[in-house]
């Protein structure tokens, strides 16, 4: 089945990408490779993730994926931000939220719907995030690219760490609303949910399938650096910009994992999950990521302000409310995610051609 | 009764109005008699398309209507686009997003909210139909505008064409999704209105009702053709500009087939036609009516790209805003009717001045 | 408890207020004192306005209490447009409308979310002003930002006219909807509520309250005139922008007695008052306020066009798309307030800055 060859891939992928990075195999090579290495890995982290899922409830198990998909992301970025390349960072940055609203939840919807008619997931998740996503991107992003057009930088970047620090603030009270105060009240009255997850087996113990997640977000964190080092020659190669490199391959590539497990879980009709991965990690990098990534520049020479291009902006907003008005009734079908991979792709030629 | 009045119109206007185009009778007095006479055909093609409906359903029904609407205007353009009026095009295509949003459907729920307290239509279209107006209008439109503000012409004809080919791509699929896979998914519970529906009886047969279409339509082509020519001196003579001519007044008389029959529809309680008619037209014009004047225009000497003047965008995007706020519960009253005439009238005045 | 120290406030502060505006008092003391004084008549205000929602019904009682608050504004902003001071009134009406939807809606949610783990409010009255917000801000205050861009002044004026004579009209037709042809059409079916009431008792008579009402606003009048002349001083003194004064502070004290009044309702579990008080009051602002100051303003020597600061509008508009996603369902808790709250912050931080 896939998994073995999942797993062949893995066998061959990850120490051909150590070999070939260290005696510098031809870069084109070594891109395919890594990619195919990274995808092989993912599915290993959806797996792991989804044992984990069946031990712990569908939403832990979305958090921890949406965690280890942008743990990857996160330290790629400081990686950028020390080499001084802020455009790189927010050009991913909008590739992950664009990639996660409309390429994983797009491709979750349209194959969960080939199998189902009609999916269903939490009414009240779905309105909880789209408030956080236009909280998020429809105006904490928003309102600095609007006031600081003639502002002088020191203002600037003050204008940015108080957005920062307040999203960062407003990302944990969620977990704790999440988690903690709020657990459990907006749950759907039917119980068929827990006989399902009752019935359950998970491939994994509880123990291996961390393991695995560890290990796993190791290995890709390596290749990903490596990957990272190969674009400006791909770029060069296939006539690839750095913005659509940052927005569309790097968006692809890593986030793989969220794309390989969301899809999984949608296929297997747990919807539920494959939305909080999407959209749960969307809110990761938006709420989290940009803004811990804003006041780590500090600390650099170059400091990153959270101020986008326009087309960046335009892009993830029309994205934000396209998947509140599709998700927002808690139902799905294989139409709304065309409809979502048709946004995707408008959004690629248009980064590609600018 | 009122058709009593309309025959007499058509049997009047349709002779005046061949007779007076031949014999060049004074511009402005043409004006007033093809406006009367297509407003009579409009209601003829009204009752049509209503015996249509009975037999075939209120979906089918309101798809004949907006396709018989826009034929007329998909014409039009077409020899609007040969001459090189791309401003001419784009604020008709314009006029016609906000005359069907706006006009049609504000007068449709305000005439029907003045005998029905509440009246209700299917919130599963209505949910459907506002996603593909946020893809369309919100997404498909904007990002052209914000991405080609430095794009050289080549490039931005190619982001035209790329999304001119996704928007009919999305708008077969949204065929085949209503049609096929998904048809009778999404209906309401109650049996009430099937029962409605079976107690009607067809004015005319579906053989009569399909021939008094198919002629009607010609005939407005014919005299609309002939009425566009008449707009210049117009224009001249009341002050009107050539971007309100194409906004406001093709739209009202270019669209009066929708607007008497969805009107003539909410009178009668079935919302559903009203809706399918005003929003159905409205996405048939942005993802098939647009995309194809945008192909098409690509065998012509002047190629048009899907780029509005930014106020033609900003009309047509806080319209939508505004009847997906309106319609998304599923219902209807004088009030919200009102509310969407009085965005209309604001958007005239706002042309009116440009 | 409270009300004493209220009561102590009131009977120390108003007369404190008006002998030291008579003696000329240091100007930073006098804006303590005429703040604080404010607050406590605006708690005296919010008694009344309870005891009256208790007599005359929630909807009665949210209408009144808006009316009030806005009273006060009303009169300052003629007393500003009569001195020529239009960014000053433009920039109040902008922080009424973030003041109410942000800072009062949000601490009603959040005060009421940390007693009652959620509270619901008519959802129909929810979305009958989600559709209101959209048109007054989203649409008729957008359309002319947009259009004027190359218009003349005199064209301008006629579009912000127009646009202001709609408005009205339309904010009118909305209390005939409400009042008249629809009044208890959209009441929940639980008929709790009704019972709840009339187990209440009121703490004045209504003509007590009313009195106290008429009263209060007449000092609130009063002191707000002086307390706005301290401005350009505490402005100095702090280094605070008259932007800044007039988005933040005056909204703050300004709109005291909504503030006070609504989270008292919310502690209550009374959301429809709170959430009428927040949201009905912005509507007033957007829709009678500020169109009347534009039609008051051809009196002046200097017209008020409805033209808004970029920064202003887009404030505006994030707020109102904000607000609707979380209040839509009917529903609140403690963090959709903190997430305002947060929304508020960030608004308050880029004034500041800018």
């Amino acid at each position: 089945m896939g998994n073995k060859i999942f797993l062949v891939l893995l066998v061959v992928g990850v120490p051909l990408s150590i070999i070939g990075s260290i005696l510098h195999w031809p870069t084109i090579l070594m891109f395919v490779v890594y990619c195919l290495t990274i995808i092989a890995l993912a599915s290993l982290m959806g797996r792991a993730t989804e044992s984990l899922a069946i031990v712990m409830g569908p939403r832990i198990g979305g958090l921890l994926n949406a965690t280890f998909g942008n743990a990857v992301e996160l330290i790629i970025s400081i990686f950028s931000l020390k080499a001084g390349l802020l455009g790189v960072v927010l050009a991913s940055l909008t590739g992950s939220v664009l990639g996660n609203l409309l390429l994983v939840a797009g491709l979750s919807f349209f194959v969960g719907g080939t199998k189902f008619k009609r999916q269903t997931f939490n009414v009240f998740d779905a309105r909880h995030n789209a408030g956080l996503l236009i909280f998020a991107i429809g105006l904490a992003f928003v309102i600095p690219e609007v006031f600081t057009q003639n502002m002088s930088h020191n203002r600037t970047m003050s204008l940015s760490v108080g957005i920062s620090i307040i999203l960062i603030f407003l990302y944990l009270a969620a977990l704790f609303f999440k988690l903690v105060t709020h657990r459990g009240v907006y749950q759907p009255t039917e119980k068929t949910k827990q006989v399902e997850h009752e019935e359950e087996v998970p491939e994994w113990s509880k123990k291996t399938a961390i393991a695995v997640l560890f290990g796993a977000t190791l290995i890709v964190a390596y290749i990903s650096e490596k990957l990272v080092h190969t674009f400006s020659i791909v770029g060069e190669t296939f006539g690839w910009s750095e913005l659509f490199i940052g927005v569309i391959i790097v968006a692809i590539v890593g986030n793989a994992a969220e794309h390989a497990s969301a899809i999984l879980m949608a296929y297997k009709n747990k919807m539920d999950v494959a939305v909080e991965i999407a959209v749960g990690s969307t809110l990761q990098v938006a709420m989290f990521v940009a803004p811990v990534l804003v006041l780590i520049s500090l600390f650099f020479p170059i400091n990153m302000p959270l101020i986008f291009t326009l087309p960046e902006l335009i892009a993830m907003v029309t994205a934000v409310l396209l998947i509140i008005m599709i998700s927002n009734d808690g139902e799905s079908n294989w139409f709304e995610g065309l409809t979502l991979l048709a946004a995707y792709v408008i959004m690629g030629i248009g980064f590609y051609l600018l």
